[in-house]
């Protein structure tokens, strides 16, 4: 076993074509699990979460993840580093990132809350969006205007900018760009939701959040999970090459978002907050 | 708000083509958190897991949650229903679904676990399939054989019967097929994991456990999680229409099942397994 996991992995398969077969190698998108541990200012020590990912940027999932799910903000985090815990084999240092706080952990119903939900609210959407209330505010009207040539030129920026890890096909992206369509950071993962977390972790630990005037583009569909990691950051407007889950345009309508979805070629759907892009 | 959420909500978008502008209404899938909950013989109870999901299907859910985490399977499972609690308001009752367990509900630290992870099994991918081997056999090489032809049908005959929700174009399909490529059972979800759970779900309560002689195909990718569901329910081979995760892949090969993936048009990879493809 390598000692630390890259985000490729390369194998020997069998490719079938009609009725042909080929063996080769092939390379797939590394999956393995990274368990975040917190250490309070008193050494109290707590995992609050342990999520399959890609390895990379993983002191940016962690930040992103505690920024997302609001249990520390960039401002709450002393210092990120591996684990260094001498009872833990080699191979599995580099899957534990203990984020050391200025303050205490917070309270352990909070987080038994957070685990229990994976990022839903209650047993109930409406519930859960009166619930997520009282730690997001809604996003204001600011200044980010989109137009639609903008809009539609951001699928092909991606995902030009996905070739690194693109060639596994099996890679989530996440991408931030500015209102004219630049992009500003890209980050891959086997899991949609741990792609976006690396963004948002990246934006915090470089002091860059709120994240205002920003557009958040996703590979795949929008679901409530990655709304609400948005409004966390405070990003007002979401765009995905999918379709969006009837919770996430909930979420985006009742925070004040954009939301666009089935994002491809020179067309697409706007679901929520049609007042940022310009016709 | 619906008492009982439906698997499509309508709403009302606004659809940019070009430089055109058109406001119309569109079809979304539904999102909804669904909270598990264990009732064990001497009545106590304990929230197992609250996953966003597509409402439909909510028993085979549970139950084959319940039996992908080794938590229950068919033969503990004295009934299941709705919640009736009074003092939930009546659009949460079709949010949760209670599970009546012939004998006590399983031993917390077991279940605390099993959050914790969310279907990972520790800290490191290779530890994670030791533990895995506490309660999952590997799969009998068996009688199962599959020809090219038969592979290459799948995906069309799953995306073909997709139709009812197919619509929305924001759901996972898992399908179940014989051997010779007939479908058995089909589900469809937001979450991917969820579709599966379904489908073992169907499998488990039609007392149709270990699914021996059967194909599972996946809409999306392979990940671990897929994987681990499948092998708890005896399922020889996978097949997915994008790709595999490297962990996929390991748990693949560790346990003896056959996976395929890219499977499109008349081609496909063959990761593991390669003995069941008739080549």
């Amino acid at each position: 076993m390598k000692a630390r996991p890259g985000p490729t992995t390369r194998v020997r398969i069998r490719e079938l074509a009609g009725s042909g077969v080929r063996d080769r190698r092939d390379d797939l998108a590394t999956e393995e699990p990274l368990e975040i541990r917190l250490i309070g200012a008193g050494g109290t020590r707590k995992t609050v979460a342990i999520t399959m990912r890609t390895p990379g940027h993983d002191f940016e999932l962690a930040a992103g993840f505690l920024c997302g799910e609001g249990l520390a903000g960039p401002e709450d985090i002393a210092a990120i580093a591996y684990c260094a815990d001498e009872d833990l084999p080699p191979e599995a240092r580099y899957n534990t990132v203990t984020v050391r706080l200025h303050g205490p952990v917070p309270d352990l119903p909070a987080l038994d809350r957070h685990f229990l939900t994976s990022s839903a609210c209650g047993v109930c959407g409406a519930a859960g969006l009166d619930a997520l209330h009282d730690r997001c505010k809604p996003i204001p009207g600011g200044l980010l205007r989109l137009t639609p040539e903008v809009l539609y030129g951001l699928p092909g920026t991606l995902r030009e900018a996905q070739g690194v890890f693109g060639k596994t096909g099996g890679l989530h992206a996440a991408g931030l760009f500015s209102a004219t369509g630049t992009l500003l950071a890209l980050r891959e993962d086997v899991g949609r939701h741990n792609a976006v977390d690396k963004l948002v972790g990246w934006a915090a630990l470089a002091e860059r959040l709120p994240l205002a005037e920003h557009v958040l583009m996703v590979s795949g569909r929008a679901s409530y999970e990655i709304m609400q990691k948005a409004l966390a950051a405070g990003i007002p407007a979401v765009c995905a090459v999918s379709a969006p889950s009837s919770l996430a345009v909930d979420l985006a309508r009742e925070f004040g978002m954009t939301l666009v979805g089935f994002l491809r070629g020179e067309r697409c759907n706007v679901y929520a907050g049609q007042e940022r892009v310009t016709v």
